[in-house]
């Protein structure tokens, strides 16, 4: 730290993304990256976009967001394309929580919550989940704060059904709740249908998983008209150029692909049934994930012993040393051969111990 | 606005970036872009690396700091790339400004440092130019305040020498001086070899002119190791993944074909003396411009005017109402094609009025 920096932020501890080794010899079921290349279309219509990088890319993101309009069925003033659901979800902080509005979400969910509030200066409530790891709706239910839920849930990948959803969104009527749908495509509902009903949800979705683009960096805010305005009025005060030409056409691409979405989120759900079933045969406790992950835990290895001689054995997982969560490992949904080596791994630290 | 905004940015005014008009009928020399396309290295690493778009990429930005590292001669850990020069710029308003630390600039400068300012609600001074648009160095001596400059200045253009900006560097040993070298390459002395001399000295460079690389948003601080760690505490608090991995690779690209960025920005320099010079001729008035822009202005047409008789030939320039830029133009230097027929045109114009 340097002896100039504000004190705002001294005490701020940032975010720690999963470990990214630059040798590729591992496999890498640690981000919950997917095991499919994006789609030729998206790779093609970057290809052609780095062509013309000297000029700068459309700050309206006008054909995206027509494409994203179209996807969710809504207009296109009522989506907004992010630098990852990470930069919406901040400018949602930065909107919608102040000191008159704290923020309220799960003491287990994304990490970066927390972060997003602290370096906002935004009081916040970090609820318990139960001891299934499930949320209680009856947590955020007519309170005057705002709510951020991810839904599905991260690390558990257990997911709230839209009934529920709608429950809280209807009961704070004065306070915006915000849906992270990052994980929403492996089998959850998701909250978008809602969004015509309630001037109050805000709903973020990300590229990152289901289609492919982790490396691209793009996610998307689906809200009512007014909302989507108040994120404009951030993104236009500190990043208008959010979306650079090759994260656009590589945007544009897979969403004239959706076909090969559906077939990969297909496929990923089938292996992570299939690793799943197996795991649960060794022994492994899991939650009931609808995700791309699996969140496991094993009466005979602790998590971080686990998580070790899978390192050892040349794959990665993520291990998180907090309370209630050392003892598990989230693990990615990879590929089928993938899932295969896993599990014989398994099989084979399992007998070893 | 939604009912939900906080009262905190209700008042924001953001930024309005130049026109991006979405069908190419222009040209376009409104928003200071290369006439070149990127560099064919930087073009055929960004295909490569849209393969592999389903890996977050090195958050760490490794080989890309690597290679700034090497061009700018000093430790890996004195560089920081963002997304575009915007990002690092915002950090350092965010890092080094606050009510105690307010932020001092010209009043006629990047439009960006006012509204950076008020979205972190940071207090500042904007200091008025001399008449002749040059920044007088005895404003910034000796201030309290955390110091914002354009070097050279936009959009007159006009640079500070490095012993000017060395001054107010040591006079002000308690606060952070930020020297904003968009359009250095251009013909003005860099700052970046005093940073191993100063410790509150932080530099910025983009990669979107003199690289080509406007719609890629590549830009880079460059400081002591202490005033680097201090930003990347905000990267990671608001977005570890910032430079995508198309980026990424076409950066590293560009940063292996030093050749091509020197001769296209000899070409640059070329084109704006050829059109400085005819224009000077036709009895345009310009400031001293180091940069890739002219800064004009003529006693028979108004600023407005002339914007509006250049667009509807076809010529795209920068106008900006308010008061004493309103008689000027900025007009991006580009190909020498461009400047010719943006010559001719101008003779046109002022031959019919």
């Amino acid at each position: 730290m340097s002896r100039f920096f504000s004190d705002k932020y001294k005490t701020l501890t940032p975010y720690t993304p999963g470990e990214q080794p630059r040798d590729q010899k591992y496999i890498k079921l640690n981000t919950n990256e997917s095991p499919f290349p994006p789609s030729p279309k998206a790779v093609a219509m970057t290809a052609e976009a780095a062509k013309n990088l000297q000029l700068y890319p459309d700050p309206e993101c006008t054909e995206l967001h027509e494409k994203l309009a179209a996807l969710y069925g809504v207009d296109k003033s009522m989506v907004l394309a992010g630098n990852g659901s990470d930069e919406v979800l901040n400018f949602a902080f930065m909107a919608y929580c102040d000191k008159e509005h704290p923020a309220r979400f799960a003491n287990i969910t994304y990490g970066f919550y927390s972060v997003f509030a602290e370096i906002n200066g935004v009081p916040y409530t970090e609820v318990p989940l139960k001891d299934d790891f499930t949320i209680d709706v009856c947590d955020y239910i007519s309170k005057n704060e705002t709510i951020f839920i991810a839904n599905p849930n991260a690390p558990t990948g257990i997911a709230l059904t839209s009934l529920e959803i709608e429950a809280i969104v209807k009961s704070n009527p004065d306070n915006v709740v915000v849906i992270d749908e990052a994980y929403v495509d492996f089998g959850a509902e998701s909250a978008v249908p809602l969004i015509k009903k309630y001037d109050n949800l805000l709903v973020t979705q990300t590229f990152s998983k289901s289609r492919s683009m982790a490396g691209a960096r793009l996610g998307v805010a689906i809200g009512n008209a007014a909302l989507i305005q108040d994120l404009n009025t951030i993104k236009y005060s500190t990043n208008p150029y959010n979306i650079n030409r090759m994260t656009m056409a590589a945007g544009i691409g897979v969403l004239a692909d959706e076909e090969y979405t559906k077939n990969n989120c297909n496929s990923i759900i089938e292996n992570r049934e299939y690793a799943m079933s197996r795991m649960r045969k060794m022994g492994f406790e899991m939650t009931p994930s609808l995700t791309n992950f699996i969140f496991a835990k094993h009466d005979n290895i602790s998590g971080g012993d686990l998580y070790s001689e899978l390192r050892k054995r040349g794959i990665l997982v993520r291990h998180f040393s907090k309370p209630r969560l050392d003892a598990y490992n989230r693990i990615t949904v990879g590929s089928m051969e993938q899932m295969v080596t896993l599990c014989d791994t398994l099989e084979e630290i399992l007998k070893e111990i």
